[in-house]
């Protein structure tokens, strides 16, 4: 079985002649390299049968020896540009249909494909190239829980430092330092921190002119990096003192949480997850203030594929890695969510994150 | 004129009903926020007149309604999906073709726009709406100014500690943990720290089982972000000693540069520039060492318009900002790139980029 005998696999499911990697999750998991793509496209297209191709911008070449490719590789200078390192492809290896990461390539290739071969038919397998991903090795789930060790790790040393009066973007710069510090790689995504009705949002951009107030919630989303796995962690703590209006809607999110833990295994499916956990927020008071599927898988990118949502039939398996991320948003001044990253085992789960979930008052 | 006028202006002339945002730089410009969009399509669609619309996710709304946005806003949710959405956007604003920004837009995006509208015609107006952004304010060259203070204090920071046997990665990580200590919003991009032969490549990963030796080559490459804008700028600086041959290189470079500034004012093109830069790399003995053009604009993206190349008849203006970034690369154990950000003013230039460049020896 060569190395690039999955993505075969997809090309030939999808009645493609070939899937298209550009730089990003699937490319760095068939390659172990990462490129800077900007304006410059690099690609590899990988055939149903015979050698693999490749676009490489001039200036890259050098790094891209690093992965030993041994198909053809059409290489184009910035003064030149593109479109003859295409045509090149496309006289290369002629095709009717390619599979591509619609969630990652970018609408200038797609046309730059299209341009050097106008009858070409590209369909988005994202899905079926991405779902490669859904069963992580150990080593996978050794890169994730270091990734995860790093943000708990970071977390804790910025929950003992939060005062009332720093702005949002004071904390943020505080966790993004204790990430490196601790280890991390990089940053899975820019990191959320959202204090009193900036938590409301499900996704909140941290401000520099807000001050924390006595009584506010403080949500933390975030994730260290480590061998190119991403870990995503939320916790929502209170700064000075939590009201009892508080504290019942933490109650309700933790219960929401802990029903996820509890019904993950194998022969579940991602309905079934989401229904669950959702359930327990509909039958609370707060059932209005509900924003949010449960969660999302989790390796390479931050948001992959099991997708835990209700209609989605996929049956869990060993190996899945998922967040359990119920939230209550919207509400007067303020939003709750806890989000974990479960792995499925074969009987039952296991929680990677393993930070206290109990209400905490900080500050 | 309101402020939808100059993206109205731009698909009038590329004979285009509307242009489309998503999430990116030209769409953080009009609207002053940022999306995490992963999965989650979200776009503002700009017709030439009348009312813009917006497809959004639902969960986004909250954070959507920070932008004041008046028109039309199609939501969805994940457990249904955003297939309907596109078609009440197609119902709602009947299209022929749409202008949107190839290098920002993802394929995923670029078929729901077709499946809801098989008839649409969408054209890669990325240069036309990117160039928009050519020409810096007065507070938007403030903003790349404290990008660019925070990163030189960054890199000082980071130089006063750098010593033999320490790897790539550390040193990466003590160069962002300078930076968020220093102010930085964030990084205008993943900073390259390559040490002897990782420094001949021109967009390297730090390595974490690489340990700096005497007399290597150390090049950082690397931004600070402010208020949207992002500092871009490269220094190779020798750790213990340098050999002859390492002078004589980082010589000819830093006289490349130099010319770069010397022949930047309004009227000269982006050709000029390029032309003048790399004649001083192809006059000295490392002429088969070239591998890049001399540089790119800079301003809310860390690569866009004017690219600074050999062929670009673009005549430059005042207020136009672009990276100064000629090197010499592939050499037998090193590289060499000396990366300045240099402003267009109205009778030359001025470098925002102020770190020394005479060949420093650290560690």
């Amino acid at each position: 079985m060569d190395k690039y005998s999955q993505y075969r696999g997809v090309a030939e499911r999808l009645g493609a002649d070939a899937v298209a990697l550009v730089p990003g999750p699937n490319f760095e998991r068939l390659t172990g390299h990462s490129f800077h793509s900007h304006e410059r496209p690099l690609l590899i297209v990988i055939p149903t049968t015979g050698t693999p191709a490749a676009i490489v911008p001039n200036l890259e070449l050098r790094s891209f020896d690093l992965l030993g490719f041994e198909g053809e590789v059409f290489d184009w200078r910035d003064q030149d540009g593109y479109a003859d390192a295409f045509t090149a492809l496309a006289a290369h290896m002629p095709l009717q249909k390619l599979a591509v990461e619609g969630q990652v390539m970018r609408v200038f290739v797609h046309h730059a494909l299209l341009e050097a071969n106008p009858g070409l038919s590209i369909l988005d397998g994202e899905r079926e190239i991405s779902g490669l991903r859904i069963h992580k090795t150990e080593d996978e789930v050794a890169a994730l829980r270091e990734a995860i060790r790093i943000s708990e790790a970071a977390l804790g040393d910025v929950l003992a430092e939060v005062r009332i009066g720093m702005t949002e973007k004071q904390v943020e710069a505080m966790l993004i330092q204790a990430l490196f510090r601790n280890g991390s790689d990089g940053l899975a995504f820019d990191p959320i921190v959202a204090a009193g009705d900036n938590s409301a949002r499900p996704h909140a951009s941290a401000r520099a002119d807000y001050a924390i107030q006595d009584g506010d919630a403080l949500l933390f989303d975030f994730g260290a990096t480590h061998g190119g796995f991403m870990a995503d962690i939320t916790r929502t703590v209170f700064v000075g003192h939590a009201s009892d209006a508080a504290r019942a809607v933490y109650d309700t999110v933790l219960r929401a949480n802990l029903k996820g833990h509890e019904i993950t295994r194998p022969g579940v499916t991602a309905h079934d997850i989401d229904d669950a956990v959702t359930s327990v927020l509909e039958a609370s008071p707060y059932v209005d203030r509900i924003r949010t599927k449960t969660g999302h898988g989790l390796g390479r990118a931050v948001h992959e594929h099991p997708y835990i949502m209700r209609g989605n039939t996929l049956v869990l398996e060993p190996g899945m890695v998922f967040t359990n991320e119920p939230g209550l948003y919207d509400l007067a001044s303020f939003g709750v969510r806890i989000e974990d990253d479960i792995l499925v085992t074969e009987d039952g789960c296991v929680s990677l994150t393993t930070f206290p979930k109990d209400l905490t008052v900080v500050g």
